[in-house]
């Protein structure tokens, strides 16, 4: 049995913080309360009120500059010129639908998939990543003909009831679908050691033989291969392939969740399942695809959406719709001119190194690991014992806002600072973020 | 038992009738077949390729010009410059999403639920119409203990798997959930004579009474009140009041789905719901709320959406944030600063006058109804059998599409043109309209 936490709610603002903030953050902060669904939740004992951002760089109200390390939705940078005039464009000639014939739908998929494995050769449209991950259950669901889902112990795939009932990391108070089962994740800081990828393998077999002895048939193993919500488990490059081959041998697909690690986020390679050497059977991608316009993709080998897309239509009236296409288009052609995927691994290198002097200096950093511009700072009580050390992680992420510096947590014990910049940090932004962090570090500890 | 039909398939294009395409068009249908999804579909034997939108008018690529009559999403007009002038300015400033404070949301927020009844206070965003009533259901069923949803006959609500297992348009392919229940549908031109919302509500204990009987509690109704696609069914302001009350009267909430009467588009309200004085419990919104870009959103009273607040986090990427409400506001006041509501009103009621004198002309033509711009003309054998004509109807579709002008059909057995342009249609179309379709009857008559 799983012990289940509710990471999504760790450093929310909270109603008792109220009264510490000043008026006109106290007046938005009632507003949300009187005219938003209780659900919504707000970063911040202090909640941050933007209103510009530009590259990695963010400005609240009063003209404070904040540097963004948490958001990879604007992937390419805040309010990035390219996208801003290919959508401005596109929206002044035409904006309808895929039941029309349009080129830009068709241009943008044989792009895309020229990126991926030649086996991946079909492309839908959605909006959101949930829709394409309750998508590629159903599309699972219908290849396989089972219904048991595998993902990891914090995995979070998404709001749609389908996805939900897959995603962990929604807490307690979200029920996971019968069908569902957590795989133990790859935490290579505490497994150190041991083979990784033969470890991961069996762990895999292992839920598929539960599901086998409780009457489930496997469908599929659904899984951002950098493990995000997990804690930021990159692993070494290969390791997940011996567990996929177990997925296959089970007669269950591979679903690349690729919304956290897709488009060369993590600098090794354009997507995050190409690090380890994978033909996944379903691509799934959302969050930086349109640099904040929504759009999300599923992406699928032929035969394996047959099952699916041969017996149910599928039509998302935005999804895949001119103005969609041309935010996209834009997104991937400034990741090849501006050359993002060498910039991530070239900058990501060079941040993990100076984050990884502080493992010396500090007793309580116990871990610092990444692929790119995604990287996890693991904050523990002590080294010997690896003991998750929250307190501290929600600590930091405040003191760290304070000094203008934005970013959050990970992890099923809310331990490991989420660094996952913009792609346009440079590296003159790591002084600003290593430095506040060793403030934060020192302030923590004094 | 219900037969169910697939509408959503009736006037596709079909790889048989590749061979008749000029080389161009043929080039792009043979992209799609190679580069998309086979759950796609174009509309068409001939499929339209747009390149260009004004207003309620379109252009294809090879400069002939269309009347649409048939897309409510770019509900204020295609290309509208206030939309793309606030979607820009946006874009400019910042793009972030609700974990942030943005004065935007907020604003908003205000301001569409001032529309609504006061007990509907308070507001979520998503980004399609299907998150929308994904979330819906799931919000009925926690706040009942219930999981039994009641549709009508030929509903759509979404593409997500719970919306789709609530969708018998879907077809036979998709499979109904086991606590779907159908209701037969307030089709007021065969039920001519009869007390019809006295008949609707019995329609409703009768499914109620069945879940019971079958062990399912009942959760709620989830409708939109002009029913769509069973055939555009308007009926008399208020004769859905008594089956709501049964609604009630069961412990189930009703979920009215504004995605297609929503936003002005019956003349009569500003919302479907309001023509029947009606207090839903849940309101979604979708396709028309930004024009084009995606946004949607779900307004509840507070009591009912509490019962999953309280339990469970949602966030939505790209739900809510600034470009979108941005969107939405401008469409809000277009709506009010050009009084589309009135226009819908007036416009639809010259159309529908136009459009009644076919039936005296025409023995095929059973019935004209509608409320505001959003009217289904109803094609028969006979008018003494009503018995549904869908060959008509789809050789009417083809042959409007030749004379410039696009439409659709709905209901169960296809044979009702949905007429539902852009509300920027003026006056002065509906010559053109109507002309077309009398060529087109005359045409098809000999």
């Amino acid at each position: 049995m799983v012990v289940r936490s509710t990471i999504m709610d760790t450093n929310s603002f909270r109603a008792e913080d109220a009264d510490s903030l000043d008026n006109e953050t106290r007046a938005l902060t009632d507003k949300r309360e009187r005219l938003l669904g209780e659900s919504y939740r707000l970063f911040y004992r202090r909640p941050v009120h933007l209103v510009k951002g530009e590259g990695q760089y963010l400005w609240d109200a009063s003209g404070k500059k904040y540097l963004d390390v948490y958001n990879n939705v604007a992937s390419i940078g805040h309010c990035h010129p390219a996208v801003i005039e290919a959508v401005n464009q596109q929206m002044r000639s035409l904006n309808t639908h895929t039941r029309y014939l349009h080129e830009r739908i068709l241009n943008y998929s044989e792009d895309i998939l020229g990126t991926m494995p030649q086996a991946v050769n079909k492309a839908m449209y959605m909006c959101t990543g949930s829709e394409a991950n309750d998508l590629a259950i159903r599309v699972a669901q219908s290849y396989s003909g089972g219904t048991g889902i595998i993902v990891s112990q914090e995995a979070y795939h998404g709001t749609s009831q389908l996805t939900s009932g897959c995603s962990p990391a929604l807490g307690s108070g979200q029920p996971l679908a019968a069908t569902t089962r957590l795989i133990a994740t790859p935490d290579h800081y505490r497994l150190a050691g041991k083979d990784v990828g033969a470890w991961f393998a069996q762990q895999m077999q292992m839920q598929i033989d539960d599901m086998k002895a409780n009457g489930i048939k496997f469908a599929g193993f659904l899984a951002d291969s950098i493990f995000s919500s997990d804690g930021v488990l990159p692993g070494e490059p290969g390791f997940l392939k011996p567990a996929i081959d177990v997925v296959h041998q089970n007669g269950g697909i591979f679903i690349a969740d690729e919304v956290q690690p897709g488009f060369a986020r993590t600098g090794e390679a354009f997507w995050g399942f190409a690090r380890h050497d994978i033909v996944p059977d379903v691509v799934t991608t959302g969050k930086p695809m349109g640099n904040g316009i929504p759009v999300s993709g599923l992406f699928a080998k032929a035969d394996v959406l047959a099952a699916f897309s041969d017996q149910i239509p599928y039509f998302n009236t935005f999804g895949g719709n001119p103005v969609a296409m041309a935010a996209a288009e834009a997104v991937l052609d400034v990741i090849r001119t501006e050359e993002l995927q060498q910039h991530s691994l070239t900058v990501g290198n060079q941040l993990k190194a100076e984050l990884s002097k502080l493992i010396d200096r500090y007793e309580c950093v116990g871990d610092v690991r990444g692929a790119g511009l995604f990287i996890g700072f693991e904050l523990v009580t002590d080294k010997e014992s690896k003991a998750p050390n929250k307190a501290l992680a929600l600590d930091l992420i405040e003191r760290l806002r304070d000094k203008g510096v934005l970013t959050s947590v990970a992890g099923p014990h809310g331990n490991v600072l989420k660094l996952r910049p913009p792609l346009a940090f440079q590296t003159q932004d790591i002084d600003w973020l290593v430095g506040a962090l060793d403030e934060s570090l020192q302030e923590a500890r004094s």
